[in-house]
């Protein structure tokens, strides 16, 4: 057995979150729903221009790893803070959830990666990140210990963005597969899979990639379609590779696991009110993934994976703030 | 016509909130449902112990002017933080939410205030503050003219509690009074009267506070009885003066005003789920006050009151999520 069933390796952000109308995105030029990177002056700007906040640790891998450990799973994380307030909150954060986190912090260069969050009414988030430290991240961060003691090493594709961690990144992949582990991705956001397209298609074909997250705006951008069906057809044709699992959510819509055999898909949960979408392909990838190394059925995969998105939109923040494996039992997934 | 409707005074907190369960609080000595006052090796055990946190600025007085401006009120707010990084994030959160702060930020001395805040599964929310730059809140930090445009002078309780801001307290309500506008007083807490009980019974009784915010707990703390009714009783034959009025809350029993002449009683209004009674007597002043600034029937008061209360304990943290305006639209209370 091994001694960790996901290792979860990403950009450390502490996420500030507020409530704003459309016409707010539109006054500051926010793309809506997107991640879009931004510089320390645009930081400054944004905060500045923006309403109350809520400050919660996010990050999607970190939030992944944080929803495992809330499902009772054995999760690490790997990312790269700034020994700052901010940074120190981030710690206790991910290690209160229950999350192993040895990261060394950063003790000189740019502070602590803060995303700024713009929240519609109608519960999408678009999120404006300042990278900050996670530039940091290299391949000297990857513990090899740790990660071949997981299960699976699971990495998010925003990890193209800061330069070295693309680096930290592959030695991961590497390391994880010698030691016979599986290694997950998730395609994090259209415009990033629009910025590293042909790269992310070469993790995948080079067999670097046993597990393949994508939600349908992620999965038609990889394949430059506008059509879901074609989107599908092209993910299916990909899976050659006996073992090559890809999960594709459609917001609402059913969850789909798509291997070289067969398509599950499974429905989502009702909600009685969506707040705040941030989090919720992270914490899809959080059930799933727990599912996968429980050795569960890929439907019960997808259906954990819902069960833990449906409560993360529920309430500001992308980390859970009910415990997940009380709400896998009340619906009989435990 | 006043230029503020309500200048609100108290200290400045940021909350860090976490979930637990009921057996943290007695594994941390906490008393549920009290606010404790800490000093820094405890705050720092405290954060050390508790789980994974939502940072959200508060303090009472400041989340009562943060819900008067979400209902289209004209707010101010008087408190020391420290030019911090916590006290930059409260400076941006109160003004972001439409409120006028100027208090100069602390240049040394101990850091911005933090309260360490477990909400319990039912919803119930246990203190732990961490005072810190708010003892550096002083008489001088009471600008006349700010308090001379204000319709009334709002004062938290809690202000009792470090020692200068009892002096600025007096001069705030001394200089509401020479300029024709009121002053109200929330006793707070429970302990908190019990610390200072004589002092306010005597600032209602030599006419200092003409409207008095209490809770059930306070009220029976106030006169030191375990009988509601009797506690009632105490306070109607306290309103002596004309135009002396008190609000009582009562959880979700019907809310309650108080004049010489009359009582007069509203319910509250049903909520989908309790998730966090932090800010709830804070909210119930803002909407209060802002149906008294618009010179209501206390009904509509006590009703606005209730809204404000009732949208804030139904999502983590103490200032509003969705604009009160709306929300008083929405009921005919606009």
């Amino acid at each position: 057995m091994n001694q960790t069933d996901v290792l979860c390796i990403g950009n450390a952000i502490v996420d500030v979150i507020t409530h704003a109308e459309e016409d707010v995105l539109a006054a500051h030029g926010l793309a809506k729903g997107a991640m879009m990177l931004i510089d320390e002056e645009r930081a400054d700007y944004l905060f500045a221009a923006m309403g109350p906040t809520s400050v919660i640790s996010g990050g999607s891998a970190g939030n992944t790893a944080a929803g495992l450990a809330s499902l009772g799973g054995r999760a690490a994380f790997f990312g790269k803070v700034r020994d700052d307030d901010l940074g120190r909150l981030y710690r206790h954060d991910i290690r209160a959830a229950g999350v192993t986190f040895e990261t060394a912090p950063a003790t000189e260069g740019p502070a602590t990666a803060r995303s700024f969050i713009f929240v519609t009414p109608d519960g999408e988030r678009t999120m404006n990140t300042y990278l900050g430290a996670c530039q940091n991240l290299t391949e000297a961060d990857i513990d090899a210990v740790a990660v071949e003691a997981a299960g699976i090493t699971y990495l998010e594709g925003y990890l193209w963005d800061p330069p070295a961690a693309k680096l930290a990144f592959r030695k991961a992949a590497g390391l994880a597969h010698r030691s016979g582990g599986r290694v997950a991705l998730t395609l994090s956001d259209s415009f990033c899979v629009d910025r590293y397209r042909d790269e992310f298609l070469g993790l995948v074909r080079e067999g670097l990639v046993d597990i393949l997250f994508a939600n349908e705006h992620e999965l038609k951008s990889l394949y430059q379609t506008a059509d879901f069906d074609t989107a599908l057809a092209a993910l299916q044709s990909e899976t050659t590779a006996a073992g090559f699992l890809a999960a594709v959510t459609r917001s609402e819509q059913d969850a789909l696991a798509v291997t070289r055999e067969r398509t599950v898909s499974a429905p989502v949960f009702p909600i009685d009110r969506l707040v705040d979408t941030t989090g919720a392909g992270d914490l899809f990838a959080s059930g799933f993934l727990f599912g996968l190394s429980r050795e569960r059925e890929l439907a019960d995969c997808l259906r954990l994976g819902a069960l833990a998105a449906a409560e993360i939109i529920q309430h500001v923040g992308a980390r859970p703030e009910r415990r997940l494996s009380d709400l896998a039992a009340e619906v009989g997934l435990a």
